[in-house]
């Protein structure tokens, strides 16, 4: 978890130097100095209050029941200046020319704090929380746990089939609630700010994930034609979806464009900024389930759900995640073949990362222990990273063979997806400028290692971009700037889907992509330079 | 009550001949029918309903989160054929161009009937409702009750009070919502539907009855400068205010101008059309607190809340409401003196109501038994118009010198205010073109009777225009044109309120009416005629 949240702080700073906030988030406090009502101007309070701030904000302000029963006092108490928050929302797909601000609280004209945002990345292991300062643009915490829904079942699909016992829907929703509700405890904490002095909040997350935290059915997710109930749930009080912020702050969920491509996934494009770029780009999160997008400013594609086993993990047979204990770093001396290795945290390993695997692959290819085929040297039948005598676990941590393979297979998919993709806008690889890679995975993966064995482009190093967590960034990005929320509907209207599970394309492509780094080795000229030495 | 259920029945009817329903009543039915999902066109079942339905109405639909959790399992078992039940609504004040419509409700593409809206003039002696059903444009029911707030305090004032008291507001809104709810029970029992099925809601009332049903504090509302609350509340949903229609029925509060100027004299001036002629018309709510509206299609003047005791009721010792036994048709013999009358349903006399009042001055100053000061002929000391051993009660009804003092003062004040109003725009009696007499009052009063004594202007008997509930006229008209809750919040722009409680002309303009008809006779030109004979 350590390791984790440090990974979500640094990726929150790196975010909070490259984006200048502009004077537009969700959530909006302001002064109000009102004339104190007298003969010929008795106006009513609320009406008052709402016409001086419309005048402000130039768009229309609409007033709980609850709030209109406590504005006359409010307003006296506070001799006619108070501070307002709002929060503002519009008819998903209708644009800015629809917005309407609605008012979330009404205090003391003294109050200067805040106000105060919330941006999640609801992923289906980790639940990533973002706490901003929406008044100076500044984060105040960021912090990450696992989504309590993990006992019930690793992976999305035994969560949707979960949700479809009785009570099965409602107790996976609770668990959503329940993981928010703690990083909201965690990071208000951190700022020393209260769950109630957060008034917006922005939720990204795949589609399941949102509709399991909305508790609407998604059986239909899984099932061919693959449609979810709702693409743009738009925005919720947060008491209304259980969320432990400001009773009345408005939470927009992000929007999807199908069951498989879902608002992380727009919040990544957000985050990488490759849907205004000439040149075309292509995003990949391949820690988890292999999500890539490849586009331009003006068409986007996405390939999602299709990419086979994941690299995180159990992937191979000695696999763990990125924890302490985890070998991520492997180099093999070319000439005598030594191992030498790092675990997180410097402890005893225990397993080895994604990381890792990617390392020890790449560094037994130039070594020599394995062939391009991913076939083991004569007589060795595994690649021994850490021996028994060295481990936690009193067993070596190898790659065997079938776990080359299994990898290999992995990596072939990657390959496959991003060619398939290529080829469905008539591209090569060659008009390729630049690669995203997002998620934690990609934070801690050697750039040269992922390259050597194929998985990444073989781009001028300066053309590979770690976005971190681009969905909690994208999240943040639409919470601190409603033009940023704006030009992700206009992502989403923009995206098209390309389906990898019946494609001859793929699986061609997919064959080619069985060789480290790939049959076609004038695809990565600086690792053919590398194996020919 | 039967008499009241008998004069909303016969209002309800007038009104549903004289204004041609269009098709834009605030909520609407439509039947959807959806192209199935399928390869190629997987987008989101909500969305998909959202979009299909946005193309027909063009502007923003929202689904609230209950529906979005249905909205799959309907499609399907409807087999894509839906008939949606949407409501409409704006913020105040920002016209039809920011409309969003809601969904209220998703059923089988079979569901025909309706959909159906209740408009509620919400007064703070009876409470009426009409029940609509929006899609034929006919009226299905219309019912009154008792406020049930009365019994806490017949006027205004003393609720308002009450309201300032421990759980006092708390127990006004409950009875104001009681009523409300029973008025639905009788409604939908006689057009044998149910309330669920009702799915918008308009209500009409005057500035403290809108704030007690809202549970909005009234102390401000009779406390220099009086400032209401609110004067726009906007829109809620059925079940937020505690109201037994559709809970998600869209109910929408008509705006008010000031303390004294409530919705449902902006109900009344829609209803009438005065503020689309070119001649100038005054508008008259005489019965219960002498509201009255000047204006025409580029002014609105308003005077309310001033005009002294009402006429209904209470002025006169033997006075009691309109209900069996009242005396409600008075005529004297002029040669013989010799008083007969009617009562309403003819049952023995209880006591006299206000149109039975007016009758009876007018007759006996034609008969010469009371002369234009309001004095009984010596040695008369009152006006019996039931003799004793006729009444129910063993007491004669009659009116004394005092009561007919009252009622002169009474007089003189409705007098002033015409009077003040028009002076306030510069203009005369002579510039008068049409008189619209609004309330039950209105309704069952003598035109000529009211003429002789100079409580109504002595104008063209055609010109003279009752028009019942005015009230619940507008809130109907509302209800069941969407424009025309466009051009009600435009007169709620256009009225200006004339404070009559400290203006001098006022104060000429009392005295000068202290005379039957008027001290000026030539402003009755026929009851000039008539009382030289």
């Amino acid at each position: 978890m350590y390791q984790e949240l440090l990974g979500f702080l640094n990726q929150a700073s790196t975010m909070q130097q490259s984006y200048k906030l502009k004077a537009s988030p969700l959530s909006e406090k302001y002064l109000l100095e009102l004339k104190f009502p007298g003969n010929g101007d008795n106006i009513a309070d609320a009406d008052r209050l709402r016409q001086a701030l419309e005048t402000q904000i130039g768009c229309p302000v609409s007033i709980p029941l609850e709030l209109l029963r406590e504005i006359p006092e409010k307003l006296r108490q506070n001799d006619w200046k108070v501070t307002v928050t709002i929060g503002y929302y519009w008819p998903p797909g209708w644009g800015l020319e629809r917005l309407v601000a609605e008012l979330v609280e009404v205090g003391p004209g003294s109050d200067r704090l805040g106000p105060f945002g919330l941006a999640v990345d609801l992923g289906s292991t980790t639940v990533g929380g973002y706490l901003w300062d929406l008044g100076s643009g500044k984060l105040l915490a960021a912090d990450g746990v696992t989504n309590a829904q993990t006992r019930l079942g690793e992976d999305i699909l035994t969560r949707i089939h979960y949700a479809a016992t009785p009570q099965g829907l409602a107790e996976l929703q609770q668990l959503a609630i329940m993981s928010i509700n703690r990083i909201i405890d965690l990071v208000t904490k951190q700022a020393n700010i209260v769950p109630q002095d957060i008034t917006a909040g922005v939720i990204s997350g795949n589609t399941t994930m949102v509709h399991l935290l909305l508790g609407l059915p998604t059986a239909n997710i899984c099932r061919n034609p693959y449609v979810p109930v709702v693409n743009a749930p738009g925005f919720f009080p947060a008491a209304m979806i259980g969320l432990d912020l400001h009773p009345r702050a408005l939470v927009y969920l992000l929007p999807s464009v199908g069951s498989y491509v879902g608002g992380d996934i727009l919040a990544g494009i957000l985050a990488s900024g490759m849907h205004r770029q000439k040149e075309v780009s292509l995003l990949a999160d391949i820690g988890t389930n292999g999500e890539m997008v490849l586009g331009n400013r003006e068409w986007l594609v996405v390939a999602a759900g299709a990419a086979g086993p994941a690299l995180e993990g159990g992937v191979v047979a000695c696999g763990m995640r990125a924890e302490p204990g985890a070998v991520c770093q492997v180099r093999i001396d070319p000439d005598t073949g030594k191992v030498t290795y790092r675990t997180i945290e410097d402890v005893p390993a225990r397993g080895i990362c994604g990381s890792g695997i990617v390392d020890a692959i790449a560094q037994a290819l130039q070594a020599g222990i394995i062939n391009q085929r991913g076939e083991l040297r004569e007589p060795l039948t595994s690649l021994v990273v850490v021996p028994a005598e060295e481990s936690a676990t009193g067993h070596p941590i190898e790659l065997t063979a079938v776990d080359i393979q299994r990898l290999l297979r992995t990596k072939a998919a990657a390959n496959a997806i991003m060619a398939t993709l290529l080829e469905s806008v008539g591209c090569t690889f060659a008009d390729l400028k630049y690669f995203y890679a997002a998620g934690a995975f990609g934070d801690h993966l050697d750039i040269e290692s992922a390259i050597t064995i194929g998985l990444y482009p073989d781009l001028p190093r300066e053309n590979i971009i770690r976005l971190g967590n681009s969905s909690g960034t994208g999240a943040s990005l639409v919470l601190t700037d409603i033009n940023k929320a704006q030009e992700l509907e206009e992502i989403s209207r923009r995206v098209t889907y390309l389906e990898m599970n019946n494609s001859q394309q793929f699986m061609a492509h997919f064959t080619a992509g069985l060789f480290f780094p790939h049959t076609d080795l004038d695809l990565f000229p600086t690792v053919k330079a590398r194996l020919k030495h």
